[in-house]
């Protein structure tokens, strides 16, 4: 089932009838202009599309009629909405332009093909008239990947959206590995998969509105890529189609016989053809699932314990350790976005108290740790995983962080759009390094970005808020992701 | 430490030294032609070196001396048995040749860089003067990956003997990375790396006598492939000398941005350039190893079992499946070769009465599983293969087929000289599939190749011998290796 395109953000995140920001959070607002520093947040509304200036498109209206009888007039759309919302992804950089009604990458046209043969005909097309072709599955690419820029010489731009060829097409039980169009969204194939009793496990955080082709072009991680792996390693064989012609490529568990071209296609963002349909790995819908918070006394230790658990080979789905501000941030965060009740307040007071307790009363850091699968192996998992973590003196604080983090783990994006009604900014990176080399890389680029942000202060005094996390651990190494808010 | 390659069989399989044969096995040679439907073996003894022609050097001795001029005299060489050791690699294929003085693809010189640097001058003489570079490591390959053909349009080939370059550089014990260069023998590496509390884990066959840089090349898989990993998974990135310079692949833990090239670099069998050093994954030299076997009625089941266990996410370092056919023919092979003294017969006996108790008295199949690292992992893996094992019908039957599984492990290529001596042919063939296809594959393959056999057989009512066994296993398929006798 294709998402209505017309019920999306067009100039920010997920579906647009959610309401995030209320009077209840003028509490919010004001911490968080303490926070950085500053008098007062501002008040910057996005504009509305019906305000913003579009360009003509390039096109003759002949070309995009000829287009209509090539793969059918309800797959082509030229209005306004649609081009609007396939300017551009969602990275900070791209909701500046949209929000201000800078549409300067807006494609000329948009089409939805249903089928490989149309993709091949409308390469063919866009060869023939000198037309660049962007792939566009959600759109949610944070990256460029889906910017509608015209090439050197090329008159005008087709967005070619994926999302009508969304089908799976098999499942193969015994080889757990399932067929399916690369345009389908994330639950929708996880609707499907979990009908049969499959998952394919990847859920990385825009899994809402985000396709399998994207996924797959992007070189993905999900949450839990410990246990499901990244795109990269669920993938076993892409369909493509290419300007030359239908590619396949190679679909066996392993090879000896040369380079592998599927990790040629995963990261490929479009450039070596469009990806119209993937074999990837699928698992058993787990039979259990444990996610639970541990606090370190600083970031170091959380870490060593969290290479530990890495390099142990205990199978665990995910681990996810914030600093000291990131963990700070968010509990503050989260409890002046949902003013606490009584007994929420009284709670809080007795865990504070057996924190000191504990001697747990300076900055701490959170520990997440998910295990998934079959019952007897998450209870294994879960057992190694808190003994080696106490061995680096990490402390249980149980299940219920684990609980907040699942329960809310999609919910960031929304965040960053009202955060720009306010004139906040926020954006992120992410980078992974080899374990000896994070201590270095957190504090350098700690320090870096709270420079950069302190150097374009929009008042005196005025400060970023940096927040970093270890999203993705490898044997060798791990993702440091670095939210930053100014 | 360099393998003296004039202690090696130019025209065979690892130590000249080693005898292989003797008139213990005269049982063995007559069991073995009554199994190949032959009323006797023949003798075809091998060509001595001295009695074979090499053909001249292509290369004016005036563009030897330059060579030596470039890289030291002592790493140039042009005698006839540098050159013919340097011809080919080790397939049944190449070893007709070499056995039968067919020496047409000889190298005209073979050159023994000692640094990144060398090579660089190497290549930038080869394109100058139109020779042909062949990257040689052990010389084990299986696939042609070393013979030493000039391209078209080329005077002459030069082997590029890596050996030399052979030191381990840098360990980092925290990423559990080492730097190696790639001209490092087998036993070599993991008695540096074991010296200092480290394993590759890389144990093909042809261990030890390949290297790190040809395992990348050949994309290869060791036989504790489910827990090391093939090359291509314990690659973190590989330096090359191009004819346009240096190369470093991306060296991460895990990337988004854009294909990975390292997987370019494995399994491109010397294509894009010669690999000089590799950064690796390691691991602990494991606490604890486990290898044991399990009997089977027939190969589906066992098929299933270990398809069971590979899906399970137990971590398991082994899991070998032989068919029928291969478990009767080793226990065969390995009793003629080594006959019982009577406390062997008598434990045989015992053994064989166990089994027809068990109603084990038809064809079995026989699976060795392996575990190794932590001891606390290892016993729950043991634990863990074991029941799932069990619930497929598979019966335990203890450790010493493990052991001895474990002690022959990189016996083979020495026995198959010993049968070309008596004019017995044995090749292998190996592919993996996924699970859904493996009884189909098995089942086709043997008909082909028994088929094939009996399509040239060299007298009335012979036959060959072909053995099947499941030898690494993923998540989706696993892959069948077969060696044929004939």
């Amino acid at each position: 089932m294709t998402i209505d395109r017309t019920k999306l953000r067009w100039n920010g995140w997920g579906w647009a009838e959610r309401a995030e920001d209320s009077e209840d959070n003028d509490g919010l607002w004001r911490w968080l202009a303490e926070e950085l520093g500053m008098g007062a947040l501002m008040s910057t509304p996005a504009l509305d599309l019906g305000n913003v200036d579009i360009p003509d498109p390039r096109l003759p209206r002949r070309l995009i009629e000829l287009l209509e009888q090539t793969v059918g007039s309800g797959q082509v759309r030229a209005d306004r909405y649609e081009r609007a919302f396939h300017a551009r992804g969602k990275s900070y950089f791209d909701l500046l332009h949209l929000r201000n009604g800078m549409l300067d990458t807006v494609p000329d046209v948009v089409v939805y093909p249903e089928t490989a043969l149309q993709v091949l005909e409308v390469l063919a097309f866009a060869l023939e008239h000198s037309l660049s072709v962007v792939p566009f599955g959600g759109g949610t690419s944070v990256v460029g990947g889906v910017t509608a820029v015209a090439a050197d010489g090329h008159q005008g731009v087709i967005s070619l959206d994926m999302t009508r060829m969304n089908r799976v097409r098999a499942i193969d039980s015994r080889a757990m590995q399932a067929v399916a169009e690369a345009g389908i969204h994330g639950p929708d194939l996880e609707r499907q998969l979990q009908q049969r009793g499959y998952t394919l496990g990847h859920h990385p955080q825009s899994f809402e509105f985000s396709t399998l082709g994207g996924w797959i072009a992007a070189r993905g991680a999900g949450q839990q890529s410990n246990r499901y792996g990244k795109a990269e390693d669920w993938l076993v064989s892409a369909k493509l189609v290419t300007p030359r012609g239908y590619w396949t490529t190679e679909c066996h568990p392993a090879s000896a016989a040369g380079p592998d071209l599927n990790q040629m296609v995963a990261g490929s963002e479009g450039r070596f053809g469009v990806i119209t349909e993937a074999v990837v790995k699928i698992h058993p819908v787990p039979e259990a699932t444990d996610y639970r918070g541990f606090l370190f006394r600083n970031f170091e230790s959380g870490m060593e314990a969290v290479r530990a658990v890495s390099q142990s080979g205990v199978p665990v789905a995910m681990l996810r350790l914030s600093d000291a501000d990131e963990t700070r941030y968010f509990q503050e965060f989260a409890r002046r976005r949902h003013p606490s009740t009584l007994s929420r307040l009284t709670a809080e007071r007795a865990k504070q108290a057996y924190l000191r307790a504990r001697k747990f009363d300076g900055p701490a850091c959170l520990l997440l740790t998910g295990a998934e699968g079959a019952k007897r192996q998450v209870s294994w998992a879960v057992g190694e995983i808190g003994r080696i973590v106490r061995q680096h003196d990490g402390m249980p604080v149980g299940r219920s962080a684990g609980k907040r983090w699942y329960a809310g783990r999609f919910e960031a994006p929304y965040l960053r759009d009202v955060m720009l009604d306010h004139g906040v900014g926020v954006d992120t990176v992410e980078t992974a390094t080899r374990w000896s080399n994070i201590p270095h890389l957190h504090r350098v680029l700690r320090e870096t970005l709270a420079k950069a942000i302190a150097e374009s202060a929009p008042a005196p005094g005025a400060r970023g808020i940096v927040l970093g996390h270890i999203s993705h651990t490898y044997r060798d190494g791990a993702s440091l992701y670095f939210t930053f808010i100014f």
